[in-house]
């Protein structure tokens, strides 16, 4: 599920421009603020639910999806053959194409948040004031959750199980690709919820407004109180810029594997070519390899031909050319080359001179999601820990293991390269804020 | 100094407008976000600072400051009589004068948080993956903090020293009525530092670039990590929508004290006048009183007495007007009331028919600061802590007591009335964020 969760961008389609005949927003906010509160309504139910009763109907939601099979995969036809239409590229279509077997598997996640704890309830931090007074801090649920996503119907469902289980109300903005089967799934699961005798309102779709629902959303400030957008880099900036509701960037992934003078060379090949070929496409792999230059002679022969036989396609500096094995192509690498997260098959290479020079190159081109140092030197791996400014740091491992179910969350919502609130895989617990409750027995402040 | 920095908005002068005779933003810019980058570069030094040398700055900040109290007074006897030619309102002259007595509270504030424990280094969550990954996720300064706030010196020294305790440096735009006293101030507290070997770019200033100043500030994304407005609603509210930088919003705070049937009524009484007359024109004052129908009859004559020769201004329903004793005038109360944060010796009363209509009330017109119950039913109390959505409930305790030196986190930057990263009184701990560093010996993803 967090693979699914935490894969890239396909289109930033979802909010860039309005895709109904131009209609202001204005036209639409009354009706998207109509469902925001509705969603609000339904939140303060769903924030007192004891666990039990969450629990009972995410499992019933994963069972209502299961018997949908047949009408899901008939909304999902339906999408793909318009995505046929539109000569969608083959990874969308792949990424869009439900199946019994998907289905399955979506409502088996379900289930398994199920099986988690539930983060409501949970005393932070509490003490006994000398004034007698008893201070607690609860986390509590956010309240109303937007989601702005793009297409994979798979993450609707995620979303709606994450916020039920951290006890918020979700509104889903998915793209307009997957609309027919977005709106089908968001059917059955607030129809599943109804029947639990929940709030139906507590999972609801804006995708039939468009685009534009979308920015009615990013401005329903005071109704909605977090908005997630998931996807490619441009979706998400266009959030962050547009959105007055607050924002948790999540998920560009720029992310650094560099190779120390103290490395041991298997290890470094190892972790190179996991964190960047075990699997692309996804905000964890690695983008760029910085290597030291006293390991730079021994190491990039085998490096790049490990990698250029593995089909990467890559761009370095002179002394990475220079270095190259014969048959390896090395195109040269510019700015853009050090700035961009392929999410592909293809890495940008540079020899550094030492240590600062690599922390230098990262802190210039990072995202803030993952570096990875491989080194037997603790001096140098202390070094890389305390002065990078990322969201993970990695000594001695892949890029690849910044994942909220690799790190053991459980579940995970995406991954956030922000600083405030939540920084790297986002849980359950990230989807809740505190509040501070205080029992007394009559004091006033003197 | 809790008390200092929690007291609300004298202006909103900070950012309402340009006072630089007009000039655009984008003449600004450039050097504002070239202060940002310096701060971002001395950041990198505190980032890594041991608490003894954050310490040790703290106190020679604290000594400067006493060293520097003749120069300091001729700055802030300046503004003073710019504040008195433009008919500036007495209580707001006396926030922004400065006596040597002031000036040495100042200064103990800072040796007050040298004392407090380092939050940089905090292992939040810890744990040993079944890949044997060492997980830890370590609590880290955010980098650049900006404070957009208004004219009270004392302010930018708080700023400074929480700033400089939690690692981060700090970019500061004060009020223009306190132009004189601030330049100078930070001028002494960056001297101060630079002696210690530390960056005296920790602490700048921009207030010589006015409001289009504040401005660049709020679009310096990328540079400046957090911004914390601190002042009035509208300063708030400008900050809100304006900048791209993230926000956190604090301190508007439109409490409500709601009197149970159950309540102890000598306690409830305490606890109002308590609530609304300890200390006014702060933001955890109560600006609402709510009594159950049950408990009117024998208490609202009561406490309106009391609160009515305390000087109290009252506003209320016509249930209220009708059980006021011979003597108490009762104004209509509005919406506006409902809604207004008075910050002043002025009250809204409203007899409710039970604790739902209560709990509505407050959901409808809470800012969602602090919200206080006095009750003897346990489940009254537990309904009125679930079901309410604000930063802090009191059960049978003042409102006044939601503050950082009261729950002991020993000095705040702010009340967050948000949901994200943080919520209520924000210590230290809340001018971090975290990173994940994960300690391996080669592991690759399967």
């Amino acid at each position: 599920m967090t693979e699914l969760l935490s894969a890239p961008s396909e289109s930033t389609a979802a909010v860039a421009a309005p895709d109904t005949g131009g209609e202001p927003v204005e036209a639409i906010r009354p009706q998207v603020l109509a469902i925001a509160r509705a969603a609000k309504v339904a939140s303060r139910v769903l924030a007192t639910l004891p666990r039990a009763r969450k629990d009972a109907a995410l499992n019933a939601m994963a069972d209502a999806l299961v018997a949908a099979t047949e009408e899901i995969l008939a909304a999902n036809a339906v999408d793909l053959e318009r995505g046929r239409s539109a000569d969608m590229a083959a990874g969308l279509l792949d990424r869009l194409a439900l199946d019994p077997g998907r289905i399955a598997a979506i409502a088996a996640a379900l289930r398994d948040l199920a099986a988690l704890p539930d983060p409501v309830g949970e005393v932070v931090r509490g003490s006994t004031l000398p004034n007698g007074l008893r201070l607690r801090q609860l986390r509590v649920p956010m309240g109303v959750v937007g989601m702005i996503y793009e297409a994979r119907p798979n993450v609707t469902v995620d979303a709606a199980g994450l916020a039920l289980k951290s006890g918020n109300a979700v509104i889903l903005r998915g793209g307009s690709a997957a609309a027919r089967s977005n709106e089908v799934i968001v059917g059955v699961l607030s129809r599943a919820l109804e029947a639990q005798g929940l709030p139906g309102d507590a999972v609801q779709s804006i995708d039939r407004f468009g685009r534009t629902g979308g920015v009615a959303l990013m401005q329903a400030r005071g109704v909605v109180d977090v908005l997630v957008p998931r996807g490619g880099a441009d979706l998400i900036q266009t959030v962050v810029r547009e959105s007055s509701v607050p924002v948790i960037e999540t998920g560009v992934g720029n992310c650094h594997v560099y190779v120390d003078a103290a490395a041991d060379l298997d290890m470094a090949l190892a972790i190179v070519m996991n964190s960047k070929t075990q699997r692309v496409g996804v905000c964890n792999a690695a983008e760029t390899l910085l290597v030291h230059a006293q390991a730079a002679e021994t190491f990039l022969p085998v490096v790049l031909r490990s990698l250029a036989e593995a089909g990467v396609v890559l761009h370095g500096d002179s002394q990475t050319a220079d270095l190259a094995p014969h048959g390896v192509t090395i195109r040269p690498a510019t700015d853009e080359d050090w700035a961009k997260e392929y999410l592909a098959l293809e890495m940008a290479v540079r020899v550094v001179p030492d240590l600062d020079a690599a922390i230098e190159h990262i802190r210039t081109w990072s995202s803030g999601h993952t570096e990875a140092i491989v080194t037997s030197d603790l001096t140098a791996a202390d070094r890389f820990v305390a002065e990078l400014d990322s969201a993970a740091i990695m000594v001695n491992a892949s890029t690849r293991f910044t994942d909220g179910g690799q790190f053991g969350l459980g579940a995970e919502i995406g991954i956030s390269t922000q600083k405030l609130h939540a920084r790297g895989p986002m849980g359950l617990a990230e989807l809740t804020t505190t509040t501070w409750v205080v029992y007394g027995n009559g004091q006033v402040r003197a």
